[in-house]
């Protein structure tokens, strides 16, 4: 039997895992998922996700790539769907092209943070939104968030303070959308720094709460210092939504 | 300080309840609602709801209403929901006329149950949708809820052998939607029987998966024998979404 690349979607509600990245002593959906699939094909199966989820941060859409014999794709997927626990869910399993590389052949990731912008609690969603009952102004927030959007250095929004790489995004753009009493901040980039895209959320909501200036974010930039930044929003109200590659087709 | 009627409208997902009604050694909605508004008040609250919620079933909104002596409303409210937990939350709270009951002022109430009819699993929504991965002949269902609809003995619809009251009940529409891949069913009714509402789902749904015909619902009613009709459906796709009196203006 020849060797195939595979590429794996999945779902995940990340409320009970320390983050994506495999650890040794921790429930991670990566480990998770390698322990399932290591089973499947009875042998040590290693995967790379399309990026490092936080811990409690959720995924619609999480792009996996791993090399392992060929088998039967219906077959696999069906095993996985049995095999992993109910806040995992395998949503389509593909061959891919022999270099596919889930992280290194995506182009583009959206974000997708969730409010509840209310007085009222939403208990059916309350482990994926976040509740914010001051009223925020949501047209300031949409003014700042193209300040945020381009080509810029973005080491003040990143967590890793002893980051060597380059820090340079582009941030293609941010929407922000308001049904009933929920808002939905959606993000879309060429890739996001250690916490970036709850560093960004947190600045936004300090904005949407009257708490910082809309011309503090050219400041942000300028000084390159986390500090000056807002706080990193909670992990649960982001969902990585989305995962895009330059040739799809496969999928 | 007098006495008032105080209607409170609840939503709670009903996962790690016992079900709505209060019992000696055991956690349910009631007990716990009654708990805290006995703290707030100093003094002991019994509530009534509008209906007895299953254990594992959900609610958008339960009405309940209790007499308690007359305190601000806004500070009672904003105390309810510091001391909830996270499952069951405070939507709003009233005075109401003085010979309101929530249950026995009711006069239609909704429920809603919530399927996931797909292969592929939803996460998110795992605790309040049931899977069922074969697909449904929606239209066939439809027919079959006009069969339901109207005034009927809905004694074979009925977990209680022993219901020795009038079993008559009027559905006064079942809706049937289609979203993507989610199905939702809403029945209208004046009164619902115990396990009513799951029991005609789970009527539907063999209908839906071509294990039963729409015949058989006449034969359900004729016989008045609890075996003839279908299962009872999951309880976690169960939600009271709607309950309404004759007069809402204080709501």
């Amino acid at each position: 039997m020849g060797r195939r690349i595979y590429c794996l979607t999945l779902s995940y509600d990340g409320t009970r895992y320390r983050g994506w990245q495999r650890l040794p002593n921790a429930e991670t959906v990566q480990g998770r998922v390698e322990a399932i699939l290591s089973e499947i094909f009875a042998q040590p199966i290693e995967i790379d996700g399309s990026g490092r989820t936080d811990a409690g941060v959720h995924a619609r859409m999480q792009v996996v790539s791993f090399e392992a014999e060929q088998l039967p794709i219906k077959k696999v997927l069906s095993q996985l769907r049995s095999l992993l626990p109910a806040d995992i869910g395998a949503i389509n399993l593909r061959y891919a092209p022999e270099r596919f590389h889930a992280r290194l052949s995506a182009t583009e990731k959206t974000y997708t943070y969730h409010i509840h912008n209310s007085a009222s609690p939403d208990v059916f969603m309350r482990k994926y939104r976040v509740q914010i009952v001051q009223r925020l102004d949501v047209e300031l927030m949409r003014q700042a968030a193209q300040r945020l959007c381009g080509t810029h250095d973005f080491i003040a929004f990143c967590s890793n303070k002893h980051y060597k790489k380059s820090s340079v995004r582009t941030i293609k753009h941010i929407k922000i959308e308001e049904s009933d009493e929920n808002l939905t901040i959606s993000m879309c980039a060429d890739g996001f720094l250690y916490n970036m895209a709850r560093i960004l959320v947190g600045t936004l909501l300090e904005i949407g709460l009257g708490k910082r200036e809309i011309d503090s974010i050219d400041e942000i930039f300028a000084s390159k210092r986390r500090e000056t930044a807002g706080e990193t929003a909670p992990a649960k109200g982001l969902c990585l939504t989305e995962v895009r590659y330059e040739h799809t087709d496969f999928r």
